[in-house]
């Protein structure tokens, strides 16, 4: 009678103790880094992080993103301005996390920070247009790590990329994809490369999440600003039906 | 005793017309037009294809290189000259290939030209560094395409993208694989763009090839320099060791 119920009682407590062995300990001590927390998967990290207790630094473009973040986060939450794509900005940002974090190191950092837009056929984009995705999703990361780098070894910390499916699979023209398919190459590389100094890198695919990136109207006017400036012999190629079509097709 | 002979005699003729039915025709009415023809693919493509009767416009990062590929070629080929990461470069090579190609349009582009250093762990390397790579093998062959893609509409041509092995698999850190990674994406989102214009588009992925790209001299100068340029803390974490162990590895 009483056996099975004992059976039952420590299993349950071996569950526990596996589960729980999962579950980090010592948040407070930990210091994360973040790009991008202006909006979206950024300002949601850095929110949820702050309240677990962590020592979150939050990067953010503008200063009403800053601001923002501020007013619904613990007074543990620390912001500062970065522009990824700018070298001075993201050295500057880097000096700063170092003398907050001290001797205790970077525990992680979130290379969140990215564009989409805009989003076409190829034929329509000029070469600044594909170059300023790249210049954001794939330079700015590239940057940001290897300027936190000396924190993160001295945490042994990790670092987690946002990628997305589109940097498996080619949806769309522009330096989106292209932007993404090279954050996967440049964090399986990273992953390798800083394996032997107990640094782990990963990387997050997200698909379709409602965030600022996937703004209608963002989407529509850099679609249409494309339209209205591709030179005549293209644009007949396309014809108009094919870009009203494009259009209602978001 | 003759029905076997005869079965096989017809056998071998039907083999034979389905083998030449594979056989482009009139090659000597097609343009191609080929970048990176100092050196290794390009060089050899330019030289084959002019051999076999095409009408070969090959692209030159140097004057030396164009002169000796003239040596090699029939007076057919023509040579331009044309820095793939200099828009101006890139356009006016464009309107060169359009006065010559007129109604016929370009049956071919061939985005050959790249380089491949620096090749090290991403830590030692400088967002320039970085950068450098990918402006040539992704933003150049992207710059090239939309610049010739009248040209290719035309004539209902093919583009060839020349991406890699790396360009699957990052197995070194810098801008390499992730331009190559870029050009995979690059190509698969061209490829469905142009498919309703009855342009195709293909990729090569070679490995190892003994192209300029590989030249061991070039690596090691390269992968000097960086560690020569190394802030002291990020020496300090690989070791003297380590880099010597490195350029013995090569």
């Amino acid at each position: 009678m009483w056996l099975p119920l004992l059976v039952f009682v420590g299993l349950l407590l071996l569950y526990r103790w596996y589960r729980q062995s999962h579950i980090l300990e010592n948040l407070s001590d930990k210091y994360v880094f973040i790009t991008g927390c202006d909006s979206g998967f950024g300002y949601l990290l850095a929110k949820q992080l702050d309240k677990r207790g962590m020592k979150v630094l939050a990067a953010c473009l503008t200063e009403k993103g800053a601001e923002n973040l501020k007013k619904e986060a613990s007074s543990r939450l620390q912001t500062v301005m970065l522009d990824i794509t700018d070298s001075e900005s993201v050295s500057s940002a880097a000096k700063w996390a170092t003398d907050i974090v001290g001797d205790a190191g970077l525990w992680g950092l979130v290379n969140n920070a990215g564009i989409g837009v805009p989003m076409s056929p190829n034929a329509w984009q000029t070469k600044a247009d594909f170059a300023k995705v790249l210049n954001v999703n794939l330079l700015g990361s590239f940057d940001v790590t290897v300027n936190f780098l000396p924190l993160i070894i001295k945490a042994r910390g990790r670092i987690v990329n946002l990628s997305s499916c589109c940097g498996r699979l080619a949806v769309v023209g522009g330096g989106y994809c292209p932007s993404k398919f090279g954050v996967e190459a440049l964090s399986d590389s990273l992953r390798r490369e800083l394996r032997d100094f107990g640094v782990k890198v990963s990387i997050i695919e997200p698909s379709g999440f409602k965030t600022e990136i996937l703004l209608l109207e963002h989407h529509l006017k850099a679609v249409g600003h494309l339209w209205s400036n591709l030179p005549s012999q293209i644009k007949d190629y396309y014809g108009e039906q094919y870009y009203q079509k494009r259009e209602l097709s978001y």
